[in-house]
């Protein structure tokens, strides 16, 4: 399987960013399929920008969404919903002809400071992925008490390591399922 | 009542913002109450721009907001749910002390070239904004087929135009109410 | 203010009928002001018996509606959503005419054993309630470890009668203002 | 492929049962597979009645779902979002254990007289099914002008006819491949 991944925050050292590179290295894929948005510098999406041309790093993000069989996105809440900056590259991705991002099976995953949020912002995630025809896996893998809940080694708490494996397990073979269709 | 309006759109011709000068002019505002996202060159929201400071055109946006009794929003749907520039502006927005973005009542208004869209953008685009504390106006005012829904004059439709009038002075007495409050 | 009390759970001993009880008693409301739809026995809708007329039940739930200024609705969230309890109450109250759920200030509760659930299922009952045209408030009292948080004297913890009375007074002026507009 | 099909109208002549019975027809699958909720008379859910005993007919139900291996649901939209009736055996069926309505594929269709409502409703039935773990197909199959759309024979307009034949066989793959997993 090939899986290409996908961060909603652009902040450096993001804990939904880290837990994509946890991601990779369970499922044995290599750093270079984590997209890295803030090397791309994808603008804010105008249609005055379309109409000239969709930006080359739009187009090399596409491709890269084109040529996986799976995606992985891991996304902070904000303000109850999606992250802007995650909706924008949606919105962009969706602008691409042949548009990629389609009949892909999808993961999402959040991590968040609160106990409550993130998984508020993964169910207004699902409507955009699946009004496109994606297939977003019904399972959602949100982490709550974000500054606690890692240390250098990962997860702190056992329990998590194994809900995020059986997460990613389950959604690996639901990918497979739906690739060999 | 002083109002503040808002597109969701980036385009130079966006109808969406084309709406908001009707308004206005139907509500007798300045046009210079109208956010003119483009020379405001907001940025993608990052947590690390924000550690540095938030950027002096995002300040200038909270204080008109501040400053503003009420909101009138005019957005494009994007793939079914809110448009990522305006969530990336309510992102940016939520993060100015003290967050100005609360107890406004605000006016939802789409266009869209079809006829069925443009309203489940709507839907999406109150979550933040009532997780925010904000009273958002049941009525939404959507147009479908848009374009041939104006010309020079306005809208083509007289029905159209009651309803845009009607949704408007509806506002305008919640508005005064909550205010008043 | 003359309020009117709705809740989304059927059982006796429903914590969210109880929070009904709190509130009206935080009102100084009568408790005949909460609709015991046990007693009202309401069918499942169908056009079938709406065809025939809709039942007297309905129609004086309805009448209740339409005489009070208010409404305050406290509601399990089943299933990560709207109660099929209260959503079939909306549904028939909505085909009564004249239609008594507009224009309502509404203030949304929920208690659940859980601590993340009951705000989800809320969210989800703001959509038939504002698509119908009422002011739902935006702040909504939700409760988690319902089992611990009450007893016999009300809330345990002090800082959740401080919430819920803020909460309700906070909507009081929120109904006011919009009733004398 | 074992399909169960269930219709979140109770009205006897409903055209979301009459759009389930033509998917029955098109996927060679028996009548006697269409839930008659009419002849089942499941009542409201409430903890009391779950307390004795979870009803026989809301046992037969989880029964049927269990035993298939996808589910069709065609519902109406009311006050735009799921239907009460729906929602209802959605809750019920939920209590069951071993919970049978998991990891099912699921695809939703609606019919509604107005030509923009249907889908709405039907984004929010994918919430609770999702929430619980089902697969729902990400196209859906919504038809507006429902008056005009039927006669005796089926559709009058072929390319519905074409666009149901491609939406039932698109979601026939998409089962038998999460089936074979």
């Amino acid at each position: 399987m090939k899986y290409f991944f996908l961060s909603g925050s652009l902040r450096k050292d993001s804990l939904n960013t880290k837990l994509l590179h946890m991601a990779a290295q369970h499922l044995n894929c290599p750093n270079s399929d984590i997209a890295n948005l803030n090397d791309l510098s994808i603008p804010l999406y105008s249609g005055d920008i379309e109409a000239v041309g969709i930006p080359d790093n739009v187009q090399k993000l596409a491709k890269c969404i084109d040529q996986a069989q799976a995606l992985i996105i891991a996304t902070p809440e904000y303000n109850y919903s999606i992250s802007g900056v995650l909706k924008n590259v949606i919105d962009w991705v969706s602008r691409v002809r042949p548009m990629p991002l389609k009949q892909k099976p999808i993961l999402l995953m959040a991590v968040s400071p609160s106990q409550i949020s993130g998984i508020r912002g993964l169910w207004q995630t699902r409507i955009p992925l699946e009004g496109l025809g994606n297939y977003v896996y019904p399972e959602m893998f949100s982490l709550g008490g974000s500054f606690q809940a890692f240390d250098d080694k990962g997860f702190v708490n056992p329990d998590d390591q194994k809900r995020f494996a059986t997460t990613l397990d389950g959604f690996g073979k639901f990918s497979q399922a739906l690739v060999r269709k």
